[in-house]
């Protein structure tokens, strides 16, 4: 079976979970507390030296960590992996913009609002939302004329997005003014096997 | 041929250029001045409207953007790019920590300390500073067992990741202490077609 290190709130392992669930591939989580520093035990350094989550070990204890290389390589040869060129480039694409140009806007604003220490991050705060309407403005223009991030087809690229973007209220970002991304939303949310991000925890050791 | 829209220190653009060299497949350099804001133009945000460099026009006027997901379509059914699923997911986990874990730090660092207004990013220079010597001490870890990032072999991993460390000490990170990243930039140096950053604008318009 597969062992997910993840964290209760994390997007990131979400997106891992959520895959795992749509191919139907059994997982264990293991909830990996990183504000209580459970990411830099040696232990845990051991598995993955960058000391975040997550973490996938294989059935086969291949240790994997970054979520959206994760992605890709279970994603191989299946309907959520395009082959042709012009579409797996696309996810390629997506993926990438996701972790610079997305989660450290969307995600850091929303994990800092909700730190015990939070009043300390306030100019933060202020400082990365520039780039987190500018990144819900660019998804909502990409999405005005298609159903999903690359192709035609629900793919990783939009398990990726949908993570940290449905969950970006909290975050201070609103979607009110974002409509083919909340259409978007909906669509992703309606996949056969989806799973919520607070349903990640069920499969908990 | 191909057009690369590029700026003439970016690290990311270089990834680009020194892939497509290696690959034999000749480009026209634009520059693309960045300071001037010429990535913000009507013209450039209708080729890429997330408004960055590296941007890559193929001979088939495909328009791609994001300088890691271009590494890996490129060099898809090359020798830089293996298809061994256990290979092929480290030179995912690898472009995505580059993206996520080096870049910010040591390649945003070197662009803040050659900006005209340098003096106003000392605070968030020295913010950054740990975050590069972190993945420069990872780096050199993974690297004292291993000749290349993923599996045996010089990869577009190798490349995503010499781009700017090659050039951290420009972004005040001297390498002394890091004798495996060292040595694996001078096997990067030495393959074969091997291109410097300066040497991209060679192939100017």
């Amino acid at each position: 079976m597969y062992q997910l290190y993840d964290y209760i709130t994390s997007g990131n392992g979400y997106k891992v979970a959520l895959l795992l669930h749509q191919l139907n591939l059994p997982f264990r989580y293991h909830e990996t507390d990183i504000l209580a520093g459970a990411t830099q035990t040696p232990d845990f350094l051991a598995l993955n030296p960058n000391g975040k989550i997550p973490v996938l070990v294989t059935p086969e204890k291949a240790v994997l960590w970054e979520s959206n290389a994760i992605l890709l390589h279970l994603a191989e040869g299946t309907a959520y992996l395009p082959v042709a060129p012009a579409a797996r480039f696309e996810v390629y694409r997506w993926l990438f913009w996701e972790q610079y140009s997305h989660e450290p806007y969307i995600a850091t604003s929303r994990f800092w609002l909700h730190h015990p220490d939070a009043a300390r991050f306030q100019e933060k705060i202020a400082e990365r939302r520039p780039g987190g309407l500018k990144a819900l403005k660019l998804m909502d223009d990409h999405l005005a004329a298609r159903a999903y991030f690359a192709g035609d087809t629900y793919s990783v690229a939009d398990i990726a997005l949908y993570a940290y973007t449905h969950k970006a209220d909290e975050g201070g970002f609103v979607l009110d003014d974002y409509p083919h991304v909340q259409a978007w939303l909906a669509r992703v949310a309606n996949q056969p096997r989806h799973l919520t991000i607070e349903e990640k925890t069920k499969f908990r050791d």
